[in-house]
């Protein structure tokens, strides 16, 4: 239960990609056949993902992960478009990449605001419009939270960006192939996908960039996709990439019904077996495979290696941040105390995940965290 | 014929990669158990592509491509190190990638300067000690030239550099698996290597960073790499690539010869069949699968078709610049006219070729070569 730090790639998605390791290998790049197999494979692969967003295959460019196309698309448009100002703004919520270029164009004299959320971890709309103003180049807010699920009201804040001329951009890793999302709806200007969060393969993402704009390239060299993105392209991991969109867009529905259900289950049975267990996030608006549950007088790394052993895989946060030990800036920055982040466990659904997981979690979970709690001098007597 | 552009991944290290996409797919920054089995995985590899260069595997840094590599490394070493001076020597035969970073590190201020080589594509040692001074932090000379298959004397000019208290960077993206390198040795403080150049996966490269040194990060994030590369890793890509490596160090000298003497059979078979037709690039001292050879009165462009009919893949220069129909530079730079640079071909050789495949095309290539200068008026009549 935690596809939110690592997902298996679809084997349905791994066997089309298989051709293109050993067979046609080509370099899109040359002049000859094997050039034009690559270049086909490419291209539908451009098409399918762009497809998932309602967005034109040329809006899309293939990068090597989430956080090369978070990088692309703050500092690439942000350093290209400059003239227009340097106030970027961001909701202090943001994948820790965002958080940590922000501070790097922060050194680059740009100067950044922090939009809060509440305590349910939706952006707060009022400080949003009070932060953005002519002098702004760029929001950026994510679809939706990895870690405690909240989905934003992105087309709200793209609005907001877009009333004071400034271009929006909005990481979708978390929320690609989950909830709907049209690039044309949301008026969204730059998204950031990930390839492993639909099941595809590790090693390859995609920014979109709306038609017109351009990014400064953060990688220079021979001037593939369309010179934002230099290096030859991974041929395999493309074509999985647009496999793994294509079905994300055709099974995002059923899917979406089905997490939901586990999610529910699994947010009461927790909830109830266990006292002084709470759900962080909001209650509706939240990604349906996301579950984030806090326990009083616990340690969560404590909990997850207790879980482990019991073949229970959970996160407290961010895998990305998983080893700092500092408790997760998304939890403290929606009003929980240092000691109930550290007490609380991140539950990621996904495609292999069946009910009889869910009610084996919930079957197993009342047992470790008493046993965790009557460890604790904190525990009151009632809980152990 | 064409390696240089592409390489199929060799099947036993796709072999090797299978487990990793579906079965073993933990996120090394997880806390449980599937986090340490990539952890485990991305170690071993690490070690794997650190002794193929004689390095110590805390000094690779895994990226997603050479061109990556090439961009961490000169970008990131210029800025990191900037207070030790502004200037960066490159030679002229540079992949465009090294080129093309050039430009912009010149337009933040670095003043670049470029080594000539001679006519056999050999970097000009007496140029480069003119060229580097104290005000020089970065020296970045390829280790071989991936078109002419020239083999540099990297040795010596990593020593010019630290004479003068530069870093030594080179790229090794031709040369790695085919001709020994050992950081070592060389005395290179960071090298580029790339993972499809040695059969193994697109989508990953590495750079080699010296004990003590650090790059200025390209990519920000989770702080993933020692910090200097974010991003979640490319688990199944870095186990290939590490795979891959341990093979090219295992079968280096025994391919290197044979595919020595296929090079030298094309060589000869083709300037000897074919009047007007010379190598390019050193006789001796090239890549032991590389042949560039240039004809007299054609075009590069239809030889490459024409060949591609006969099911002869090959390539006019980079595969990184084939479109731009530009000649050359790295011939220009030894010295040929446009129209020499636009009549010439790379030959580049792989684990699939065969004494049989070299035969073939030493009997094709006369009659092609005819047929096309029959058809310009440029042909002097004795070659009609």
């Amino acid at each position: 239960m935690d596809y939110g730090a690592a997902s298996p790639v679809d084997p349905r998605v791994l066997e089309e990609m298989m051709p293109y390791f050993s067979d046609s290998f080509g370099n899109p790049a040359s002049l000859h056949s094997y050039a034009f197999e690559a270049q086909r494979a490419m291209e539908r692969a451009r098409g399918q993902v762009a497809s998932l967003i309602g967005a034109e295959p040329g809006e899309i460019v293939f990068t090597s992960c989430a956080t090369e196309s978070n990088n692309l698309a703050l500092i690439g448009a942000a350093l290209r478009y400059r003239s227009r100002g340097s106030g970027v703004v961001v909701s202090n919520i943001e994948h820790i990449s965002i958080l940590n270029i922000c501070k790097e164009l922060s050194k680059q004299g740009f100067e950044i605001r922090y939009v809060p959320v509440d305590r349910d971890g939706i952006i707060r709309l009022d400080r949003l419009e009070a932060l953005v103003d002519d002098e702004t180049v760029l929001v950026s807010i994510m679809a939706a939270n990895g870690e405690i699920g909240t989905v934003q009201p992105i087309r709200e804040a793209a609005e907001v960006a877009h009333e004071h001329g400034a271009l929006f951009h909005t990481d979708a890793t978390a929320a690609a192939g989950k909830v709907p999302l049209d690039v044309g709806e949301v008026g969204v200007d730059l998204m950031t996908l990930s390839s492993n969060d639909l099941y595809g393969p590790k090693g390859v993402g995609a920014l979109y960039v709306r038609k017109g704009l351009r990014v400064k390239p953060l990688m220079i060299g021979g001037g593939q996709e369309n010179g934002m993105r230099s290096g030859s392209e991974n041929i395999p991991g493309i074509v999985g990439m647009g496999k793994a969109a294509e079905f994300a867009k055709k099974e995002m529905k059923s899917e979406a019904e089905r997490l939901t259900r586990l999610r529910d289950r699994l947010i009461k049975g927790i909830t109830e077996e266990i006292p002084a267990s709470y759900l962080n996030g909001h209650p509706k608006r939240r990604l349906p495979n996301n579950a984030n549950i806090r326990f009083s007088y616990i340690e969560g790394e404590a909990l997850i290696l207790s879980l482990d052993e019991l073949g229970i895989q959970v996160s407290s946060g961010s895998a990305c941040a998983a080893k700092t030990l500092e408790p997760s800036h998304v939890l403290l920055a929606i009003g929980l105390k240092h000691e109930e982040a550290h007490g609380s466990l991140v539950f990621t659904l996904g495609k292999g995940n069946r009910e009889e997981h869910v009610e084996y979690v919930i079957r197993q979970m009342p047992g470790v965290v008493r046993r965790l709690r009557s460890m604790s001098p904190l525990t009151p007597e009632e809980l152990r």
